[in-house]
């Protein structure tokens, strides 16, 4: 599905392409700015799908994306990428190269304001290193900084209908990730075997990279949340927590998560744990519709857990969010912890992942969770790997 | 080597973890800081050994560490990794959940200043949202926020004798993983099949993730830099290029690239190529010693190029960086863009990757690149692949 032919109409990334560089536009105009200045790796790729070879784990970022709100594109690229730039994404006509240390680039930046008539504008920011802003406030005392995170986030939610093939997509290779982990299950192996293999056959089935390792969690290491798989083998009726987040595929991401018991058959406690699992993600995939807000959708989501009393239990963190080109994008659903979520509601179209979990300290417990598309009434699973029947019966 | 066993000494955790918090309260008080408040997630890793799983890919970062002048330390945890800081990470005494959007969690950023009594302090910052930021200006307008990077770039330097046993181990892993690159070099195969293996085969032999697919180009791919591995299929006496960076051992990082022919013999003018790019290689970590300015290193490897007439040819970003829990730390070497690099001079018992490449359009090119412990009177090649004697004949 993703070689490029001409006998068959498939995704039309030139399409996709001037869609979301509208839309970024869109939303430049509707939050009143005069640009942006983008860094954050995931947000350069929607607005021009460049992909960074060096990511924000090298001495912080290395591209600056700057989008006029008449549309103009200036792309400050780090010298490693130029070339590719140059060679290969003829639709990028305006690009400079950029230093290691992005400290040391700012004249650059400078001189990219100054080109596009931005030194008395209001510029939307989004993530950057602190002294990098601070010398660009410094050299440029005219420029109104302002946050411009809600550009990205709104401008992502409305989804081209080639966006939601590539995300299809993307949950194809997902379960292919989870069906690996599935057959892997048996006592005695090791939880980074199965996840090197779940990785591998993603990277093999169209996966253009690991964003992170599947995370592969047995027994009462099920229960401390988000934990990376380790050297610990498998034993006989233990609890299986996997999530299979994140494939790429052209840059949109594919999350999954399942639970299943190790070897021989379940006890009545980890199937209690596990149909409210699953009653948790079908009553809140239930509620799913274009206008319901995230806050019902939470609220679904834990009312299944406190009718059989494991309420308390749920996941500390969120139990949902958006998905595309970032693999957590806006909207979050159910945020518990600090200010909590800004409620929001969802739109036809758009696409969510659920994933309520239960974490029972000396029991087990894990997550599941499905890939989600909003329709006008209602809403289509995008992952499809089946729940494990031993825990159900 | 990586089990952890009570009846042989290897790598003392304990150790390194009190080296390098010390190592950052020493920087804290060198830059005249009274605490500072990193993001990095490799920052993060190296002050307490947290590694994280949710990555700045979302919604930009959900951690906070604050450490003070007197060596306090607080930390502001996702809540998806707050019960596994809980359960597993006795070290950490002092951490509070944050919520998903760090917007949302600017609160419990005052409260922990207040509590640590820095609402008139100096803090150095790394790199964070913008809105995050100015929420904290805003609400904070007595916090003097200063740029905190010095304080981890210098740390990070000086490394404890243990840290130095955990990269010769990462060194171990990206061995393994560019021996499979070569033994999978045969015309017909695809560039992904062999960068997943490469990444497949380094997380069997202990690396935690794969913080990018290994670098895989054939033919005249390798002349544009940088670029992924693709669904392009090797040729007969094309050059193959590979990076096998990054693997990950407990946080330490990995680095190798090699080039290589692809099935039968060399051409003369790829032997050029080739020679040249060893010859930067060799002469560079020739010149490696304690005490060695990044500047004549970078020289050393530019005037080898120049002599065979391939000096222009020499790709445009870094020649070199150091390596430690970030796969590019201070200090970068050979920067060609911008303001360029600050010139250091090396300190004994450092790590750095020389990476020295030709790209030369139309005929082919690569890099090739060793990991280098610095010594007193010279250096020590960590990675060991050997060249290909083929196109060195």
């Amino acid at each position: 599905m993703n070689m490029n032919v001409d006998w068959e109409q498939r995704i039309d990334w030139a399409a996709v392409r001037k869609h979301r560089l509208q839309r970024v536009v869109d939303e430049i105009k509707a939050n009143d700015l005069d640009a942006v200045a983008f860094t954050k790796l995931d947000t350069i790729r929607y607005a021009i799908s460049f992909r960074s070879v060096f990511s924000l784990w090298f001495h912080g970022n290395r591209y600056i994306l700057i989008i006029t709100r008449d549309g103009k594109v200036k792309f400050l690229v780090a010298s490693g990428c130029y070339e590719r730039v140059k060679t290969s994404m003829p639709w990028i006509t305006d690009f400079v190269a950029f230093p290691f240390v992005m400290l040391h680039g700012v004249k650059i930046v400078q001189d990219a304001f100054k080109q596009l008539g931005l030194l008395n504008a209001k510029v939307g920011l989004d993530m950057l290193p602190f002294n990098v802003f601070s010398e660009m406030q410094r050299t440029m005392p005219n420029v109104k900084f302002q946050d411009g995170t809600p550009v990205i986030d709104k401008a992502r939610r409305i989804k081209h209908p080639d966006e939601i093939k590539a995300i299809r997509l993307a949950a194809e290779i997902v379960d292919i990730g989870m069906e690996t982990v599935m057959s892997m299950n048996k006592p005695g192996v090791t939880e980074m075997e199965i996840s090197a293999a779940a990785s591998y056959a993603m990277n093999l089935a169209g996966s253009e990279e690991t964003p992170y390792m599947p995370l592969v969690c047995s027994g009462d290491h099920g229960t401390i949340g988000y934990r990376f798989p380790t050297d610990k083998r498998l034993r006989n009726g233990e609890l299986l927590y996997s999530d299979c987040g994140a494939a790429v595929l052209n840059g949109y991401q594919g999350d999954i998560a399942r639970t299943t018991v190790v070897g021989g058959k379940a006890t009545n406690e980890q199937k209690k744990i596990y149909r409210c699992m699953v009653d948790m993600l079908l009553t809140g995939q239930n509620s799913v519709r274009a206008g319901v807000s995230t806050a019902e959708i939470a609220q679904a989501c834990q009312g299944a857990a406190d009718k059989v009393g494991l309420g308390q239990y749920t996941y500390l963190g969120i139990v949902g969010h958006g998905i595309g080109t970032d693999i957590h994008e806006a909207p979050s659903i159910g945020d518990k912890v600090g200010e909590g979520e800004a409620v929001e509601h969802l739109i036809e179209n758009e696409v969510i992942c659920l994933e309520p979990g239960i974490l029972l300290p000396g029991i087990g417990g894990g997550h599941v969770e499905n890939m989600i598309l909003v329709k006008k009434n209602g809403c289509e699973p995008l992952t499809k790997t089946a729940f494990d029947d031993r825990l159900l019966e």
